[in-house]
């Protein structure tokens, strides 16, 4: 393979062979073929596209770069969910004990915050004792146990995608569909799954801000999953606003503890009800979603869920007792309101201003070596749509560091936007994508 | 200015301010911007262009990078001559001491071979001792002498191009005209010149095989030039066909010694005796081309303008007496001929693989680092349109390396179309683009 060659057809617009996208991944990797030809590909890649074809063979390359872990012997099937990152979204800490409860096994790798949005290892973190550094074989030993388990991409699990990513990050190469694609789906594919479940997030505090982009990656990742012989659906979801009331790593956990007890806010309890639904139906144990949404309530109500979360925190480390009293997580020193300032109806909390507002406060990382503070975020009590009078409080800021916190504040002011009409609010499952087959 | 915005600007089809540029070039030839940041950029600038206030803005980032010549002190416009490359093109040879004896002062700063095209500087070491790697103050004291000087271009102007070219040629973003524009044109601004000539070659064995990408290119380069106040026509000429009869270094230093003396092939003739009157009213010697043309044929017939070329050859170093006797120079061992395989008209000799065919014999550079043999090459008897009579020699192959020679040949053979109907030769000088100011 001649480099130059190779990165002139993409630029030119036509398709890379899967030999050809082998070879390039595999010789970056082996770090063959220097940065410097690696971005230029990329960048040509982000401005001519790829093609479903391609975009199967980029994963795969990516795929093969590092070791995949065989599940096989365990029993149930293997179905994960993968979120494109948001504000507020707990998500994962409660669908998987569901998921796992109603049958399925789990083998759930997450990511850490960055920028303005969350990350599920640094919620989990928050959490005394709390380890999801796992070996793969301890990984493979909490999946066994408990149905379910937490753990962190390692380096053998695709290095290329590692390498791609840091490199995507300094040369303006991170939006682009099919990178997005191979990058999500190389590091699900390798946890050995038979299905996934995507929530691909779109509005202000995506990472996809409008519709048409979410639905694009949508369909490039259930065309992505289908070409390697998984079950995929994907849902599109709002990102408009946070999801729940919590943002904040301690301050997520308890939500979603409350939500595993049955006493969650409205949408996010929606929101793993349909996750963990469709992933019941991908894995096969129900062919009708209003019977696993039925599972999902189920194992809810019947505590079964809380004791799997439980289980597992006690397996990796961490001290279940804060399931009961949260006073045992950290807690901030300093508590802030903001107030309305006019009688009305809420018609905005951007998300992605929220979430950056939050990450100044020190949930989340402005560079992936910054220190995270687990205590400190912002709680809302009200949402949009809902009807606010002059002097009432929006929401609480739990801060630790006094010297960020007016700059926190005044993004949360710009945030919420008031209107005088009552406000409709935004759908939270906007759009479903399950292929034919 | 933070490099990753700054590329994804570009990578969304924006413009980037006179400021962004100069930073990112300044940063990347201190070194301090990294190489896969710049090639993510060059590979946004093919893919999503530069206008023509962001292209004039990065030929000057790039004259900064380095020094400029001061040539103010001496008499005469300053005015140069500039070909975008081709096969058998020895025009500078010929133009540089005409003007020079016409009264301008030309401080022609030249390249080398690279793959199928020929170089000036090339051709000028067949010459016995010539060297044209002189400091810029013996350019300087040539140039005053003489009225022009042969220079090579040095670390000392505009290193920013010598750094992104290496890194063009290995990422693929060769081909784009913002990028072709600033290359030349901060090389030719940095000789402090009042006015320039270009020929944009179009047809195979140019850079620009089509007519419609070199007219693009000769109006980037007019408006880059115009841009920084410079007088600036640009001719898009033929390169479907070798230029002359000659291609080979030695063989072309004695055609266009033949041109000096009048005796040069009619195309050879015809084209240096355009571009050097283009110079001459560029330099405002004359405002009539016609004018201009008749003293061409003057300067020629006098023979200033050989003598002019005889003391400069003796004044870099080399052997005056060669203009005299060709044997001095070198010579190669063997010939070979290739006759015609059928009678009829030549319908083509296609440019790029002669030029191919005589890079092979030893005349050219497959890569930079490679030697070059200034004997060899390839001398045609026959030009497009030209009657032959099968068996008729259309060309021979000077050589010193059987090794290679059956390539060549082969090479050759595919570059000879006879057509069993006439032929009409191309146009020479297709279009001629002077801005009206």
């Amino acid at each position: 393979m001649n480099a130059p060659d190779l990165i002139r057809q993409k630029r030119d617009g036509l398709s890379l062979s899967k030999a050809e996208i082998l070879s390039f991944i595999a010789g970056f990797t082996r770090g063959e073929i220097p940065d410097y030809q690696a971005s230029a590909l990329l960048m040509a890649i982000c401005l001519r596209g790829m093609d479903v074809r391609e975009t199967a063979d980029l994963t795969d390359a990516m795929l093969q770069s590092g070791r995949t872990l065989d599940l096989s012997s365990l029993p149930g099937a293997k179905v994960d969910k993968h979120s494109t990152g948001g504000v507020g979204d707990k998500t994962s800490l409660v669908v998987a004990p569901v998921a796992a409860a109603a049958g399925l096994c789990v083998p759930m790798i997450s990511g850490r915050a960055l920028g303005h949005t969350g990350g599920t290892l640094d919620k989990l973190e928050a959490i005394p004792g709390f380890n999801p550094r796992l070996s793969l074989s301890e990984f493979r030993r909490v999946l066994e146990t408990c149905g379910f388990a937490f753990g962190a991409a390692t380096e053998e699990i695709a290095p290329a995608d590692q390498k791609l990513y840091a490199l995507r990050d300094v040369t303006a190469t991170v939006e682009s569909i099919p990178l997005i694609t191979a990058s999500i789906m190389s590091k699900k594919l390798a946890e050995g799954i038979d299905g996934l479940v995507l929530d691909v997030k779109a509005g202000a505090g995506a990472f996809m801000p409008t519709l048409e982009d979410a639905r694009a990656l949508a369909a490039s990742l259930v065309a992505t999953g289908e070409a390697h012989g998984k079950r995929v659906h994907a849902l599109i979801t709002d990102m408009s606003q946070p999801l729940g009331k919590a943002a904040g790593n301690a301050l997520e956990v308890i939500e979603a503890v409350e939500t595993l007890k049955g006493r969650g806010p409205c949408d996010l309890t929606e929101l793993c009800r349909e996750l963990a639904a469709h992933m019941l139906v991908v894995g096969r144990v129900t062919d009708s979603l209003d019977e696993a949404r039925a599972r999902f309530d189920s194992v809810i109500r019947s505590g079964e869920a809380l004791g799997r979360f439980a289980r597992v925190v006690a397996e990796q480390g961490g001290n279940p007792r804060v399931l009961e009293d949260y006073a045992l997580l950290p807690q901030a020193q300093h508590q802030d309101s903001i107030r309305a300032s006019e009688t009305g109806f809420i018609a905005a909390l951007n998300a992605r201003m929220i979430g950056t507002a939050s990450m100044l406060l020190g949930a989340g990382r402005e560079r992936s070596d910054a220190q995270i503070d687990p205590a400190v975020g912002v709680v809302f009590e009200k949402k949009v749509g809902d009807a606010v009078h002059a002097g009432d409080r929006v929401c609480t800021l739990h801060f630790n560091d006094h010297s960020r916190l007016q700059f926190a504040r005044d993004l949360i002011r710009d945030a919420v936007a008031i209107s005088p009409a009552s406000v409709t609010p935004p759908l939270l499952i906007t759009e479903c994508l399950i292929p034919c087959s």
